[in-house]
């Protein structure tokens, strides 16, 4: 099957990724090397972009700055987060029908993905040729289908240097601020938090506890696992994800806590709004161990830091805004490109096609094999599987080999 | 006048640094050059190693390990913020001497400038020859007499691209959140709060507000400042310093407000712990005009992030260490080495020395000729006297050119 003559758009959409503008570049590439394509269209704000007719002409950027937007995080293009409503989409497309748009690529998570495949119905129930195909891009690794997502191997990395940098500052503190704790992005899925895992070089290292949204636990113990940590080594630094649980499968964090106007927060897909996990650990810790935590809340750096991204997921990033479009100028539509590891000791991908409609509103999880049974850690196989994402070892650091010298006998 | 043979000690004092390390081999490296030193001890957790004589031997430690140590974030041997007693002096010189040490060499920020300076003085009260001499080291920056301090530009390498970062961020999301709040470390002083303007390429630039302690600013200013920039640029990015100050000189945040174990918390030294400046922010604005702020409190990753220091900072703060040793041996005491920036266009620095009683408890804040006249951000003389301490520019980020397409004449 070969594909019609016409436009292309491209947007981006949901929160931003430090590779993110590899994807659109990768799309702005590939559309250049097909004659299928005509004008190359940028959407303002993602599928807003549509609503308000804010294209821009992508043919019209210099070469040196689309290598350069390689480097740059966050969506160049703007992003949305706009539950789209099913009286939008007849709008949606009489307004690529006016543009001549026959290739539709969206770069998101799984409410894009729903988007993409809600184009595509409209434009096949209406006899319009269009190609709609999605280019994933999570921080939150939580797509179906693909092995893993752009986006996460960079903020993993920078999840990871930074519990080792914090790490090494705890442990120098010694006994006057031996617990610290880093609230990591991620409301139901635990893969981003998880790779505080590979901060790890010894298993004593930080971080010692590291808690996932998929494996609730109750504050009983994670008042004594901090115990036998602090006890072991004399300092504990947890890895909290944002949406850890307790036991029963409620919010960790209890209130009386910090939300917005007093109000339970929701975001416009109606996920509720996460939060003050770190300063419930800190609370409970003070309370029942009488030790002050420290806080780390890295927040949106997570997820836009470009100076310590993963090259790994960066060349990938790129890799699947271009086979969207091969895709798409091939025929497909309603797919999402996926990445598929190759079995074996060094790491591959090959990319794949998957439907959309097993990717939109669907949620991976952590699966049961990446979580230790505390729930407390995870193990061996998950870093087998997150290692090689994040582009190589964080740099070397040392610590001193110490050879304490003898004390005089008379010392006090 | 020639100094004694004799062993030396070398501590490290306060918060830790991204570059603390270098100070450390820089000690270590001149010691071992020089023939009057015997023993090179390290102190564990500072001068608590001295009261418990927890000496470790330097010379033990291989080559490799201490170019290595030069890449590692936060004190090596462990740090300490314990205020030495007048009554603990004569027990912490009685082990120098037991130990034959003639070169105390500590490094940290005033509180430890106050006791290298009374070491000095026990030891000159007593008759025993001891050269005990500061290595200045704090992100804060607030060293008195030195033109900067080492520490202070890799924090600030790392502020202003944390910063750039999340600003990146912020306009990608547009209108869905366009206000972000980042607290940055300092309680007095305003010297890394004040760095984030280094993130700015353009004068629109995030941040667009930067608030510091030494200018206090009321409620009512920063709601205008924040609905200005809303206004003008469509979002608005705020620095704003953990020590904020309101008009009359209070703490900006006000209770009720996060503290530990509901009373105000202190830290060994009686200084006031602050916080809670990002979450004030966020209601007040919320409460005012109805924006939701995005907080990101990055916390201790400010001053350990080893895979962004400056190139600067980590020359400098080697470079002090080796001075020190030098200093000591040709038979200086009681001086902190500083740093003299010489006059001209390209930055170049000259070490010299000042009484340890000039940097003891003294906390050097911000000029008012580096602060705006409205107290919401930098000037450019600042901007001058800044720059050069991070190290070179950041990595070349790219905005697209967005040449918007026609539209069409029907749309809607």
């Amino acid at each position: 099957m070969s594909a019609i003559k016409g436009n292309l758009v491209v947007g981006q959409s949901g929160g931003p990724t430090a590779v993110i503008n590899n994807s659109l570049v990768g799309v702005i590439h590939e559309a250049l090397a097909q004659e299928k394509i005509g004008g190359i269209y940028g959407l303002l704000h993602g599928i807003a972009g549509v609503l308000r007719e804010e294209f821009v002409d992508l043919r019209a950027e210099s070469p040196d700055a689309l290598e350069t937007l390689r480097n740059t995080p966050a969506s160049a293009l703007g992003t949305v987060r706009y539950k789209v409503a099913d009286a939008d989409y007849e709008r949606l497309l009489e307004v690529l029908m006016a543009y001549n748009v026959r290739y539709f690529l969206y770069i998101g998570g799984n409410d894009s993905a729903d988007t993409t495949h809600k184009m595509h119905l409209i434009a096949a129930q209406k006899g319009y040729e269009l190609h709609a195909i999605g280019v994933p891009k999570t921080v939150d690794n939580d797509l179906a289908v693909t092995d893993h997502c752009p986006g996460y191997g960079s903020a993993a990395r920078f999840v990871a240097a930074a519990v080792r940098n914090t790490g090494y500052d705890t442990i120098a503190m010694g006994d006057t601020g031996p617990l610290k704790v880093m609230e990591i992005m991620g409301r139901n899925a635990g893969w981003l938090t998880a790779a505080a895992a590979l901060a790890k070089e010894a298993p004593d290292d930080p971080p010692q506890l590291i808690y996932v949204p998929e494996h609730g636990v109750s504050v009983e113990q994670v008042i004594e696992d901090v115990r036998y940590w602090h006890k072991k080594v004399g300092h504990c630094i947890i890895a909290a994800s944002e949406g850890m649980k307790d036991d029963k499968g409620g919010d960790f964090a209890k209130p009386p806590l910090k939300s917005v106007g007093g109000k339970a927060a929701v975001d416009a897909f109606g996920h509720a709004a996460k939060g003050g996990v770190a300063e419930f650990l800190e609370d409970v810790l003070k309370e029942t161990l009488g030790l002050r935590a420290r806080l780390d809340k890295p927040g949106y750096l997570q997820r836009s830091f470009g100076e310590l991204t993963s090259s790994v997921d960066r060349e990938e990033a790129y890799r699947v805004g271009r086979e969207a479009v091969r895709a798409a100028v091939s025929g497909e539509s309603d797919k999402m490109v996926t990445l598929i590891r190759r079995p074996g000791p060094v790491y591959a991908v090959d990319t794949g096609l998957a439907p959309l409609e097993k990717i939109a509103n669907n949620e991976h999880k952590m699966p049961t094999e990446f979580i230790n049974e505390k729930g407390n850690g995870v193990t061996p196989a998950f870093i087998e599987y997150a290692r090689p994402l994040i582009g190589g070892p964080l740099i070397p650091y040392a610590r001193l080999a110490c050879k304490m010298m003898p004390k005089r006998a008379d010392s006090h």
